[in-house]
């Protein structure tokens, strides 16, 4: 049985994170926290976009009072990032997150540890220790066993507890320490294991680096959620995790847009074609191979082994159905008759046809 | 030893593919391969960004005869993508290029295929073989399997003739079907392999796709050339193969950027900064880890494992150098003194703090 399926499970709101095969999205606000209006806005945007879980930053306590509000006006599970004061967890809770993330061994004092697993016993919510490769006490060197050996750390405090409803982290920014962190964690402890590659840049390089590392992890059946951090709007990570998650087969009802490099073979305006059909997907909940392609070379090919498809040629296209040419048409007139043929199918219909 | 060491090794213009531990970026042009100016003026802008082979395609006699001029005129391998016709071969390897893409099993006649393997023989240059999922004969099943027999029609016509210096590429739109066909047919061939997720999409969801296809390959030692296909300016193709490549240690000289994701502590507008310097650093061949950090929580820590960095605040930021803090900068200076620390930086120093 592998780590994701294994691993104990918890209850994050109305989902239970680890002992299935399930993989949960989740993503962080980049909102003022204290600013309801924008950061409940900016959760429902997110939500739209596949997000399943939310983190939230709590600075201070009115951040954290605010958040009985929000939870209010949201449908997903919300999580408190807290730092160092454990009034700002307690307070937390009391406003009814459904998780908080926390490392109890930045909390000095014992019985304030106490206080906050106490509260969190009562309200049956899970906690995340979360392990930085950036931040490790006493100017450890960033390895695995590092991370791992301060994972223990925290977990050890919890557990003295008696307190199990916990999640781990072992992020880096380095990728290839991030993936042997989260293996070794893997094998030592029996808490679900939320993935992430920490600072990972901007959101073409950085969704590289997090697809690599987080999908890696994912391959081998390791983690139970992930969260792809982007310095851009957040919306950017759900579109990556739901990408990586697909390509994985960890997710369906996710379309998939299938559409050829652009090469000197091409006769049309492709790029743009494909640009626009992948934004309309992006609301669509089917599961749904959509090929776009340049020119009669892999064209047909390709597009006849997709749910829907064209291949075109100068001026016009051929539009394909399930394997089958349905009819040709004009350049103008490609977008709109994608859009129809996508609103139109019905993927609770497999076809023999349909291959990779 | 991985199959990327233990292939036979094929000679491309200046390198040799195969039986190394070395990995090789290609791209192809979408210009009109006998537009000679603009195809030359892409490969140009491909090379500076770190493009180690180039590819056009021949559609016909027009394109062939255009070759030799290109091949004057750049400093990489030039590669010439042919289908179905000989004579366009036989004219591309006349021409000059380094290496073409070629299906034997194609061409109808048997004494049409030795003519182009007597005349790659002679100029000492290679034939990649490049089997796609999406056409493979007589309306196969895109399996591992089926692209692997096909790739061996295609091997043993070459091989009968003595023909050895080939390269394969066994390429999938489906990720999962194109990781295990290239596992399959590393252990069924000694020839090097070019790596790619065919029709993987656009810019951003493509990227990610071919990250995890070409990334868990090379991660288990498979592959020894990599084209990552985007619908889309195929600089973005080069830009996503080095960080691929760097994220797995194979590939120095290119810098990384760590950024954090926003989040509701950031008091400075980071993203603007972050992309600025990410579009700087292309155009960087040191090995460099610049960190732009949005608060305190994480920020120092981060950066301070950073060749340089800053942690930003309200309306200022720290610079730190090797783990050392330099000084206080306003924000408004931020961009050009990063810039100027990236110019002075010597990256033949290392430094004994210097992690991930």
């Amino acid at each position: 049985m592998t780590q994701r399926e294994s691993s104990r499970p918890v209850t994050v709101g109305k989902y239970q994170l680890g002992g299935n095969t399930k993989v949960y999205i989740q993503s962080m606000t980049n909102t003022y926290t204290k600013d309801v209006e924008a950061t409940v806005k900016q959760i429902k945007q997110l939500t739209e976009a596949g997000c399943e879980i939310v983190r939230v930053a709590v600075l201070d306590m009115v951040d954290a009072h605010a958040l009985g509000e929000i939870k209010k006006q949201i449908s997903i599970p919300l999580v408190a990032d807290i730092h160092f004061d454990y009034r700002l967890a307690l307070e937390a809770i009391n406003q009814g997150v459904d998780k908080i993330r926390l490392n109890p061994g930045n909390i000095p004092k014992r019985e304030h540890v106490m206080e906050v697993v106490e509260a969190c016993k009562a309200k049956n919510i899970p906690i995340r220790i979360g392990v930085n490769s950036g931040s490790l006490p006493n100017r450890m060197a960033p390895t695995p066993e590092n991370m791992v050996a301060t994972a223990k750390h925290h977990v050890d405090i919890l557990e003295s507890m008696g307190f199990y409803d916990i999640v781990l982290s072992l992020k880096a920014t380095d990728m290839n320490l991030m993936i042997e962190a989260y293996r070794l964690a893997a094998k030592t402890f029996p808490y679900p294991l939320h993935l992430g590659v920490t600072e990972a840049g901007t959101a073409f390089s950085g969704a590289i680096k997090s697809a690599m590392g987080i999908g890696i992890l994912l391959a081998e059946g390791i983690g139970n959620t992930i969260r792809v951090s982007l310095t851009d709007n957040p919306i950017l990570e759900i579109q990556a995790a739901k990408e990586i998650l697909k390509n994985l087969g960890l997710k369906d009802k996710v379309p998939n847009l299938i559409s050829c490099p652009t090469c000197g073979r091409i006769q049309y305006d492709m790029i743009d074609i494909a640009k626009r059909i992948e934004q309309y997907l992006l609301k669509v909940n089917k599961t749904i191979n959509v090929a776009i392609m340049g020119c009669a070379v892999n064209g047909p090919g390709e597009a006849t082994h997709a749910d829907i498809g064209i291949a075109g040629g100068k001026g016009e296209a051929i539009l394909f159905r399930r394997g089958k040419i349905i009819k040709k048409i004009k350049e103008s007139e490609v977008y709109d008759v994608l859009v129809e043929e996508i609103n139109n199918f019905d993927d609770s219909i497999q076809d023999h046809e349909k291959g990779a």
